[in-house]
């Protein structure tokens, strides 16, 4: 099995968790959640943990013309979720720079760990399409 | 079982046929294609269509700023695809009025009808969020 | 605009009401939810509808090897849902016959209705590939 | 920006090459390709690349019940694809060992690497559920 993709531990970070039913859509064939769903997944933990930081992304985005474009995305996907599943979405800052923001998660069915993620978001100025810095509001949230 | 969703017939329309493989996602723990994804395969036959009949869509969209929001669909599900399918989307055009186009469509493998399809599109302007005429070159892409 | 898909009132059945938070992933670039995402909303409504009547469909579905496929989709859409949404989902059964079962739903953001739908689904031998009759356990939720 | 995902080279390896069409559901609100589509992208390309080297994916599937789930990805995004944009997805091996398959791609715009990415599968036993060796013909595909 290749090496965890988390650099930190849940148990160092202030974590946020957020749980998810998995729907019947969110299966495929296999019987078994459908590996690109758990984006899904980790985007709603992600929005949760700024909600719950003091940062409405929506109103910021709308407010400032700033974008948090996922840059890089690396899954482990350790034991299948189910149909009608509740899972918990754990979802903390590894590094927040001037430059990105790495979010890790994990994805748990009670104590069973089924997916371990570290996802890189960059800043872009959506109407000159640039990246530019971390707002200091952004980092507020994931520092505070 | 419910009447047709279909006013028109394909027998009497200028029917475009556009090509879809079923990706392993597409389906559902039930083994088939979960129900929501055939919208997708009739968005991109209407997209062929257009494209067939002189429209660029995404030109005419960045051009004009109107949108073709869909405001109505019905579907009917006669048999199910399974994963790798090679299926047949045929779409025509129903209706072409000032106020609103009636696309409808037969998804087909091989010579079997799996689903039926109507569905209604308007047009807006996209700034303005307002419901606009249908534009000319639309029309005559639709009547063509 | 087209008459609306629903056969029943909300005001004269047992409704159930469903919240969903919508995701960055469910829009589109016209800035608002997709149509086809809808359709996941309101699955996730129907399965709360049926285990607040006293059926978990998950185990029905791995107890019986009956299964409710969708047989027709039927959505108005009167007025966008935009990103980060709360929406309700209310959710109630119009029809619950020994061949069929026929949801209907409202989809409102406050007192808003942005979205109608009938949703009829069948009972289905997943072994067999048959249909069969409303299984009696599903027709007490239903009617319950 | 982070290092490359890529352990390997297009250049040194037989690539498969396979066309997408974007749709506009598979666009979010930033106008832009949604981070978890070109995980659909990428399925599609590993289908046709097994196909190309003499595998037919769902024949090997349902003869051998052995499936083939992705255990770890690894995706970098480097410029954002858009609605309508036919994009060209490169698929590879770059690890065929008896425990796991690594497949790489590049997902390209004309010559513009759009998205790198790493998808690791194993193979398991879908009636036991237990990780099996990659079987013979698997293996005569990937080293083809």
């Amino acid at each position: 099995m290749p090496r965890s993709v988390l650099q930190t531990s849940a148990a160092d970070r202030r974590v946020h968790r957020h749980r998810v039913r998995v729907l019947y859509g969110d299966t495929d064939r296999a019987q078994v959640v459908h590996h690109a769903r758990y984006l899904d997944y980790l985007e709603g933990g992600r929005l949760e943990y700024l909600r719950a930081h003091g940062l409405d992304y929506r109103d910021f985005e709308e407010r400032t013309k700033v974008g948090m474009p996922v840059v890089e995305a690396h899954l482990k996907y350790r034991s299948p979720a189910r149909f009608d599943d509740l899972l918990d979405v754990e979802t903390w800052v590894a590094v927040c720079s001037r430059a990105k923001i790495v979010f890790e998660s994990r994805i748990l069915r009670g104590d069973d760990v089924l997916v371990e993620a570290s996802i890189t978001v960059a800043c872009v100025d959506v109407i000159a399409e640039r990246i530019v810095s971390v707002p200091e509001e952004v980092k507020r949230a994931c520092l505070a």
